[in-house]
């Protein structure tokens, strides 16, 4: 056979005879004549078969030789980008046979509950519904990434295994570490902060693991943190404007890389009128015991049902789906937040709330080395344990602090998803995996 | 004090008064003259002080205002891109102390042995030849991902908690995972088939763990690993002319985007001669044998001595450092490594080799789901343990494979380093995690 074509490059080559490789993705036969849609990486195209075609199923994988045709006025497909052209095939290779498949893939909502989407991951992830969620994903992260490194950020790889426990004890796990104990890392956090006194602005895409001991729809127990952080802020706002910059980063990114992904979804990105509402949590409460009929002031935190309503709210009154909201207790923040100058009982800190949900968690970090040894004795812990970290502080460190955005919430949040599992590739959680435990 | 300027800036404000932030780099007092050199993300500048200065010590974090003066010509320092200017400063603003270094680290080298530039990893990598190490790993990565963006590869995010060990099971780490047992995956190859099955071409950058329950200076417990995977190969050469297209990118980008970092080392990329040299093991051990009088013919390996020999021959024979070694003994190689079909006692596989040392390995995979299967029981596991694998080559699957980098690996040989550890940020080994165990 001649070299391969991509599905999407026949209209180019109408009259010319081409081989394309791909999966079955569906047939219809129409007595003597069957049809295929042939699925590569560019998309589809329906293929015009004989006989020949007759064993075969949907993902088989072929090689098929044919000239490519136009179709007749009336048998354009204009929800396919190659809709206006078949292949009339005259050669057929088999490359690879499926056997037979534990559910139909060729709706255009593939119906399967959530344990079974992940039990058959391999195939459901064909279906391309499924498959445009991590395209989605995919541009999330490229954003993030092309727009820090337009502000003159340095990428660098995070360690993932942990000598100490650094945001609280419980929900870490161990590692058997050539016989002693080591930790999957709850957060790059420390070592974001450590390469701040050397390189200023930095972010990382890594992996952050929790033991969460509870099963939620928006908690994955590994999931992929988009972490930076930055040195000499003129103040804590800066970084919610890096912050803000970075989602609406995302949200173009998204429109202009996956517009045709969004659309499978009927989804569109969360409204955003600039600057995004910032509101002190104890604002946010007043408001939700004003206009909602809740008291929870004096609260530490916002409940999910909270969250949902400022959303709403914000996107009432303020046209902004998205809103910051700032001033978390110190108590019930890490050692290392910065407390607020003003009040020591709040931080300078913030949370991006979207559609009901976190986005995104940041603040200013204490970058005074006694300080910081002060509050890690506090918060329980022993500075020895943080010998390496304390030195960043200990030879000179500029006020800095960033943020962390999840990939798969954002994803989830983006295109709608009910369960953050759905936005996770191989979702980890207390029942699975990869298989159920 | 007004907005601040980045220290490389200050060429273009010659005669305004700015605001700089930065690292006391260096001092140098001249009677009532002190001079500092400030460092800050974009490079460093020369202040000149009065007796405000005198209290600075070297790692202070500093604001200082001041006038740009251009130097007198017999001044001006041509290893600095602000050399032909200097901060009259009028103001000074310590942000952060440092309290007394441990060792002096504004020499040219760094000359501390590798456990104390472990040990102070924070302080350490201010050194600007220690920072060039990772401006060099990150534009390795880049490259790594330009080049197979470009060839339509989707990029994707692999889990690093694995269910089973697969490729052997003694050196891998197992977690506590909710009282259940689970491992550190060695690499992400079967998640990287299975998403092959989806989006026929991708990648992923990830962490890859390895219990070495040894020593070496080329070894890491975890490491990055720049891995790719593609379908519809139309010959298990193919992979070696990617893995080409990929190394040359790399070397492009770092001499693009990081040559003053070569610089700094006195390093150059290696001598890559297109196409590099493709021999099979047999070759190269009967090549061995005549010219280095060494008879390792028929052993299922290279020694790191014949890997350092083969290298120099080709550099001196082809003019390439670079060179593929193919047809590794099938025993040698993991379950899914595709046989010759001429000699299935030997695989489809190659590694890399540049320096001395293995940059690449990779080759073609099984994609026939009995032979899967059959491979799995041969090398003594258990096909149910590869449940979600194999559904990849139950539902179709096309022929394909693909290759890994290691990302310090190839940082380190460029560069010339002469232990893996220095070219990781926070290296992880049997004796250390952070700190010494």
């Amino acid at each position: 056979m001649t070299e391969r074509t991509l599905a999407t490059d026949t209209t180019k080559k109408i009259g010319e005879k081409v081989t394309l490789e791909g999966w079955v993705y569906n047939r219809r036969d129409h007595g003597k004549l069957i049809f295929i849609d042939l699925l590569d990486r560019s998309g589809l195209i329906q293929l015009v078969c004989g006989e020949n075609a007759s064993d075969l199923n949907v993902q088989d994988v072929i090689a098929v030789e044919g000239e490519v045709k136009e179709r007749g006025e009336k048998n354009i497909n204009p929800n396919i980008p190659t809709g206006k052209v078949e292949l009339k095939v005259s050669k057929i290779n088999v490359l690879a046979s499926a056997q037979e498949l534990p559910f139909d893939i060729t709706k255009e909502n593939l119906e399967v509950e959530l344990p079974t989407l992940l039990d058959y991951r391999p195939l459901t992830l064909r279906h391309p519904k499924v498959k445009a969620i991590f395209k989605v994903q995919e541009t999330v992260v490229d954003s993030f990434r092309k727009t820090l490194k337009g502000l003159d950020f340095t990428e660098f790889q995070a360690p993932t295994i942990v000598p100490t426990a650094t945001e609280g004890g419980a929900e870490i796990f161990s590692i058997d570490y050539y016989g002693k104990k080591a930790y999957l890392g709850q957060s790059p956090q420390l070592y974001k902060q450590i390469m701040v006194g050397a390189y200023e602005r930095v972010f990382t895409v890594t992996k952050a693991y929790r033991a969460e001991p509870s099963e939620t729809t928006r908690h994955l127990s590994e999931y992929v943190s988009l972490d930076c952080e930055m040195g000499f802020i003129s103040s804590w706002e800066d970084l919610m404007d890096t912050a803000q910059e970075v989602v609406l980063g995302i949200f173009d990114g998204v429109k202009k890389d996956a517009g045709d992904k969004l659309a499978i979804f009927g989804a569109d990105i969360p409204k955003a009128k600039t600057p995004f509402p910032r509101l002190k949590l104890s604002e946010v409460q007043e408001i939700i015991f004003k206009e909602f009929g809740r008291d929870a002031r004096g609260e530490p935190d916002l409940s999910p049902e909270d969250e949902k309503d400022i959303c709403a709210w914000s996107a009432k009154e303020h046209g902004s789906e998205m809103v910051f909201v700032t001033h978390f207790p110190t108590k019930k923040r890490p050692f290392y937040a910065y407390p607020d100058p003003e009040d020591p009982e709040l931080t300078l800190s913030f949370d991006l709330l979207g559609r009901g949900l976190e986005w995104v968690t940041g603040g200013q970090r204490i970058h005074e080395y006694e300080k910081l040894v002060s509050n890690i004795k506090k918060w329980g812990n022993d500075p020895k344990d943080f010998e390496l970290y304390l030195q960043t502080f200990k030879y000179g460190m500029p006020p800095h602090g960033g943020f962390a955005i999840g990939a798969e919430r954002t994803t989830m949040q983006i295109l709608g998803l009910a369960n953050i599992r759905e936005a996770s590739l191989f979702p980890r959680d207390m029942k699975r995996v990869d298989r159920r435990l």
